[in-house]
Order: C-alpha cells, then structure tokens, then sequence
C-alpha cells in the first residue's frame, strides 16, 4: 500500500537535536518525493539533516495555500511511491496547506503517517498552564482594528463560558499591536499566555491576567512568532 | 531562575526513536524530581531510556486529577531545583492534570518549558486532512446515550458552521459503540476521522464519509485508544 507521511521540520533554526525524533530523519532519508509549501526551504531543511541525500535526486512538487485540489489529487494518483509532505515550519496539516495531501490520499486510499515533531500551537497550549481538556485554536483574527477588537472579546468569551482555551496568532509584525488590543478590549481579570519564539533560546511563555500585562508592557513582541491564549 | 519542564512520555510501548525528541532524553537524565500522573508507569518510562540513571535517588510527587492545586502550589514553592512534570502518556498539559503544575509554575514567577513530543490529538489532526487552520479538541462526550447523541449533533453542527474541526475521545471499551452512535446519529455526507493506535505498529487513521462508515463497519475499535473528528 502507497503512504504519506507528514513530516514536521523546524521551527527556530539549529533545534534539530532539540525537537526532531529520530523517525523524521529516517523518512526523509528513505523517501524521494515531497509535496512541500516552499521548495527552497525545503531543499535547505533536507540538506541541514547532514544525512548525505543528493538533493538533485528528489522530486518536490508545490502544495501551497493556492494549489487546486483536483490538480493535487490527479498528480497524486499518478505517484506510485511513498510521498513525504513538509511544511515551511512545523507540522503538516496544522495551520498549513498539507491537509489538501492528506485529504487527497484518503481518496485515494492511501495510508497515512502523521510523524512526531514541534508544534508551536501544541507546545503554546502546555506551557499555557490552562485546560488542556477542551481548547480551540483560531487561526489569525481579522487585520481591520474594530473588528479584530470584537473578535478577541469573543474568544474572551468563549473561554470563560464553555471554560475552552482559545488559541490565535498575529502576523509576528503586528503582535505588539495585537497586545494592546486584547489589553484595551477585554476583562482585566482575564488570564492571557502569550507564548513567542517557541524552541528557540529566546522563549518566553508567560500566563497572567490582562491587568498584570496591561502594568508590564515589558514583553516586545514586535516581528516574533507568537501564539495567544484565553483560558483558567 | 527555576525551570519547569513539560516532558512527553510514550503513547504506544517501545517507540522511543519513533516518537521522542533527543531533548526528552537529556532532561530526564538532568533532573531528580518530578511531579507525575502515575508513579509506576513514571519510573517505568524513566527506566526505559536507558541512561543509568538511578530511579531511588530521584523524588516523585503525585499530579493528579485529584490533586489540591493549593497543596501543589505550596509544594512547588518550597523546591529549589527544577522539575520536570510527566504525564502518563503523550505530552503534559494536554488532556490530562499537568496544566495544574504549569499553572503553579507561572504563579511562582518559575520559566515555562514544554518539550516537542507525541500527542494523539495533534497526531490526529494531522493524518485527518482536515481544517488545521481552525479547530477544536472537546475531551470526552457524556456517558449516557442519549445525551452523547445530541452532543455528537452538536460536534457535527459546530464543524460544519464554523469550518472548524472537531476533535473528541471515549474510553476505549466504549469506541464501538461512540462510532455506532455517530453512524446513527449524523448526516451520512458528513466526513468523520477515526485515528486508532496512533504511533503503534498497529495504527490506522481513516477519514470518510459517515455513510461509508456504516457500509464497512470493518474497524474493530474495542479496548483500542482512539481520536474521532469531523471535519471538511
């Protein structure tokens, strides 16, 4: 039987001793074909593996957010191979056009392979300290001030009510400003986790209420990687 | 500044180099106290990786469902060193009592790590090919059947108006009847994903419509750990 396996890279440059099991090296090591978001950070993530694979022998076809499912699910049933799928950071299929693969290959009744790696989404959600029973993540909120203010209180609300984590993210140049949004919009006694640089030395994780971060305003955000969290 | 460690332990026996970051290994070799959903199978884990390390000379603390968060609290309050936390199974925080330590944590002003590791529900998410830009995990559905029956409406409901994946679980020895229920209960174009045995040898993830779940009906699930979804 024909496979797929979503094989998760990086997401801060050098952590590969850090977050990859020994398995992600394997597969790529084994596998020729890839679907990837970007094929020249894929090209990059293959050789920093140091596992002596010619480049020039593997075959990568684009699967961005703008490919066609039909495109894909043709090409697809052509391959007679194992096909390895690598997002541009993180795990396949999370917050990523890698879903429209796994669903391509279910059609067409291949076995699927999700193989362990970082998720900044999965590791914001531990560090958080808050229900790791029931939680959502929301993707990105809308870029317009008004309407991203009415949408950060409504996950507010939605944690408190359903006590369900709310997870989101900001495109990292707009994170201070996401900030002061959610301190200007929401309860000072609402508990934010705001979660950045996720795997690289600079981390930072910290969980307190709107009130302690409205005080603090000590965190720059400004252009790195964050995921923000409602909870209790 | 004391650290707080969040280290994934197993999902499926003896997959070590499949599942476990280098990372996991080196911080269970550093520390000598650990706070743990289950001693035995801590010590178990511990041993398990083999690196000499000696299981007396390490102290264990319960972290459990039943566990006082203000005991916790104080506890954690009068260690010095850093503690790692580990879960009985997959990734601490997540679905299970390690949130109450992270939250302890974050309270005592300690630094917040969560190490990259297997979680059957991001492992799920990823092999279901469905939305990963939007989605939500709901623990465990109510006991009764027909209460489970309308909370699985709901779930159906939820992921079909909000474009946002549904997640939720069962207590093993109850699987087939949860996927029984769902075959009874929904639309039969709505897609469910079924992920079994996530990283064992034994592991099936199938994503397809209700309808052709009932046609089949060929995926024993009983006593087997098991992730539903619904999605699109």
């Amino acid at each position: 039987m024909q496979n797929l396996y979503l094989i998760p890279t990086l997401l801060a440059p050098d952590t590969h001793d850090q977050v990859l099991p020994p398995e992600v090296v394997n597969k790529v090591a084994e596998l020729n074909t890839f679907f990837v978001e970007n094929i020249k950070s894929a090209r990059r993530f293959i050789s920093s593996l140091k596992i002596g694979k010619v480049i020039d022998d593997i075959t990568f076809y684009d699967l961005t957010k703008d490919s066609n499912y039909d495109d894909i699910l043709t090409l697809m049933s052509q391959l007679s191979e194992d096909i390895g799928v690598l997002s541009e950071a993180g795990c396949p299929g999370v917050a990523d056009p890698g879903a429209m693969a796994v669903d391509c290959a279910h059609q067409l009744g291949m076995k699927v392979h999700p193989i362990v790696g970082p998720s900044s989404i999965l590791l914001a959600l531990m560090g958080s300290g808050f229900n790791g029973q029931s939680f959502a993540f929301n993707g990105y909120l809308p870029i317009d001030k008004k309407e991203r203010a009415k949408r950060i209180r409504e996950l507010e609300k939605l944690s408190f009510q359903h006590d369900q984590t709310q997870l989101f993210m900001e495109t990292p140049y707009r994170n201070n400003q996401m900030l002061e949004s959610i301190i200007q919009s929401c309860n000072p006694n609402t508990k934010l986790s705001v979660a950045v640089d996720i795997t690289a030395p600079t981390q930072v994780i910290k969980t307190q209420t709107v009130a302690r971060w409205k005080q603090e305003k000590s965190l720059d955000l400004h252009k790195r990687p964050a995921i923000f969290s409602f909870g209790r």
